[in-house]
C-alpha cells in the first residue's frame, strides 16, 4: 500500500514515500501555523499518490505554540486536514504507529519522535553490537547510541536528551553564531561577539566550502542571498564590523572558529554519550544537512568505526529528508 | 535656540531636547528603515518646537544596510528629510558636530557615536580623577573610562571597542538567552541550551522582577506578552521543555543562572577596562534600563566608588533616552 511519510519540523518540512520519492522544504512554522494544511497538501499533491499518511515532528516546539501538547494537537490537525479521507498514523518514541486520537492522548510520546524513528532505520545497518548514529541536521543534532540494532537512548523527551548530550540544539544551517562562539579572531585579537542575530553557522560553512552557494536562496539572517560574499558581510557584523574592516582572511578566520566552536560543543556531547555505550561503537552512521561536520566530529574523536553515511546509502535528495524516509519504510513494512 | 536630538538604534529610537522632554520607542530599524523618515516626524510633531536637528546613531548597523557608510548615509538623509528647512547637525566620535554632508564623507566617524557623547555628559558628573560610565541597555552596554571629566576610550570604532571591554555586545532586554548561557539548571542537572531565540535577557529579568511586567508590550522573543508567566515558557523552550515540564521553580532557577551569566560576561570587560585606569575610579556613572545590573556589577567589582545614577539625576523618563539628552545638552550649549 503506498504511503507518505512527513517529518514536520519548527522550520522545515519533508516527505518521503520510501521508494525514492523526497521533498525537503522551508516553513516558518512558528510564523505561518495556519498555513500548514496547505503546505502539506501541495506536497501531497506532487508527491507518487498515497493511500494513507504517516507523520512524525519536532515542530511542536515552535513557539507559536504555548505548550507541546498544543504543538502535537496542531500538527496532527493539520494532517488529518491535509490527509482527506485517507487514514493517518503518528509515530510515537516508544516505535508504536498510532491513530491521531491515540497520539493526541499521549503527545509527549508524539512530540520530537523523529530522531527516534530514524535511529530505528539506522539500526539496520548495525544489527549487532554497539554503534552511532550522528545526524546533524540544520538546526539540531541527533547523537543515538544504538545496541544490536535497537535504540538504547537515555533520554526520554527532549530536556532529558539535552541533558544526556544525545540531543545537541545546534545545527550546521540556523544556529545563531552567537550561541557557538564568545569571540572570533580578529587582528589579532580575540573579539567577543555581539549577542544578535546577525549571522548563522550556514555563513561559516559557506566559506568554508562545506555547503554550497545558492544565490537563489535568501533563508538568512539578514536575508540576503546564500553567498560567499554576503556571508563574509555578515560575520563581519558579528564583531560590528563591515566589509571595510573585515578581510577576507578575517572572514575565513572567523569561519574556521565558528566550525571548531561548534565541533567543541558537539564532542562534548558526544564523549557523554559514548561513555555510557557498553563499548566502543564499531559503526557510526551519519546523516543530515552536516555529514561533513559528523565526519570531522569522528574523526576529532577517534573512534575507528566503521562509516556509513546515508547521504551515500540513500542519495542526497532522499538523505534530506532521511527521518521522513525512515518512517516511510517502517510504517510501510507494518501495514 | 530650541533644539530636539535624536539616538537612532537598530532596534529603538530616542529623542529629547535636553530640558526635560524625551521620547523612547521601539523602531525595528533593519524590518523599515523606508519608515524612518516618517516615525521621526512623528516624534518631531509631538516635541516641543524646535528650531534645529542634532543626531548621533548605532543604527548604522542594522542589517539593512550592506555597509556602515550606506547606514550612515540613509539615517542622515532620513534625519534631514524629517528635519524640513531646519538645520542638522551630526556628532561625531571626535565630539565635533558637523552638517550632514561632512558626516557623509567620514562615515566611521558618525557610526556607532551615541556612547561618546554620553561619555562626555558624564563627564560632568566627575571633573577631576578617574572614573567610569557603565550603561547597560536594553542590547548593549557601554564602559567606558573617564580622566579628569574627559573620555579616555581606547576603541576608536566598534570592533575595537568590543576588543577593549568597552563595548559589550549585551543588555538587559534583547540579547538572547543562547549568547549569555551555555546551560541552564534543570532538576539538578545543567542542561545545554538551544541555539535558537526562544528567550531574551528581558525574560530573566521579568521573572527577578527587576524589569516591571507590561501586558501590553510583545516585543519579546516568541511575540507574547512581557509577563512572568509567558518569561516562563520562554525560558523553558531554551532547553526544549514546556510549562508542564518546567516549574515556576525551575523557571526562577534558569533566571537567576541568565544574570550570573550576563554579570560574569561583564565582569570580564570591567576588569579589562579598569585595569587600564591610571587609578581606581573615584566615581562610577551607571545609567541605561539596566542600571540595577550595572549596580550589581559593581558591586562584584568591589571598587569603592561613589555611584551617580543617571535615573535619579535625569529622571526615569529622560533618563531611557540618556544619549539624546546628552546631546541636546551638548549640542544646545553649542549653537
Amino acid at each position: 500500500m503506498n504511503l507518505l511519510a512527513f517529518d514536520i519540523g519548527g522550520a522545515n518540512l519533508k516527505a518521503a514515500d520510501g521508494w525514492g520519492f523526497a521533498a525537503s522544504e522551508p516553513f516558518p512554522l512558528w510564523q505561518r501555523p495556519a498555513e500548514l494544511p496547505a503546505a502539506l497538501r501541495e506536497i501531497i499533491a506532487r508527491a507518487p499518490s498515497a493511500e494513507k499518511i504517516a507523520v512524525t515532528m519536532t515542530g511542536e516546539l515552535a513557539d507559536c505554540f504555548e505548550t507541546k501538547a498544543e504543538g502535537v494537537a496542531h500538527i496532527i490537525e493539520a494532517v488529518c486536514q491535509a490527509a482527506g479521507r485517507r487514514p493517518v498514523l503518528v509515530y510515537l518514541t516508544d516505535g508504536s504507529l498510532v491513530p491521531p486520537e491515540v497520539a493526541c492522548r499521549q503527545p509527549l510520546l508524539a512530540a520530537a519522535a523523529n530522531w527516534h524513528v530514524l535511529a530505528s532505520f539506522a539500526g539496520r545497518y548495525c544489527a549487532s553490537g554497539s554503534a552511532l548514529l550522528v545526524d546533524v541536521g540544520s538546526t539540531t543534532t541527533d547523537i543515538v547510541p544504538l545496541v544490536d540494532g535497537r535504540v538504547a537512548a537515555q533520554g526520554k523527551n527532549d530536556p532529558e536528551r539535552l541533558a544526556a548530550g544525545e540531543l545537541v540544539y545546534t545545527g550546521v544551517v540556523r544556529s545563531p553564531v552567537c550561541a557557538v562562539v564568545d569571540a572570533l579572531p580578529w587582528r589579532k585579537q580575540q573579539v567577543p561577539v555581539a549577542a544578535e542575530l546577525f549571522a548563522t553557522t550556514r555563513d561559516a560553512y559557506l566559506l568554508l566550502g562545506d555547503l554550497a552557494e545558492d544565490p537563489t536562496d535568501c533563508q538568512t539572517a539578514d536575508g540576503r542571498p546564500a553567498t560567499k560574499s554576503a556571508a563574509r558581510d555578515r560575520l563581519a557584523r558579528m564583531i560590528c564590523a563591515d566589509r571595510d574592516l573585515f578581510s577576507q582572511e578575517d572572514a575565513l578566520a572567523a569561519a574556521t572558529a565558528v566550525a571548531r566552536g561548534q565541533l567543541s560543543q558537539l564532542g562534548l556531547a558526544a564523549r557523554n554519550v559514548l561513555r555510557r555505550l557498553p563499548e566502543v561503537p564499531g559503526t557510526i552512521v551519519i546523516s543530515g544537512q552536516g555529514e561533513f561536520l559528523a565526519r570531522q566530529l569522528c574523526q576529532r574523536l577517534q573512534v575507528p568505526a566503521q562509516f556509513v553515511s546515508l547521504a551515500e546509502e540513500l542519495g542526497a535528495t532522499v538523505s534530506q529528508a532521511a527521518a521522513a524516509h525512515a518512517l516511510a519504510v517502517i510504517a510501510g513494512e507494518r501495514t
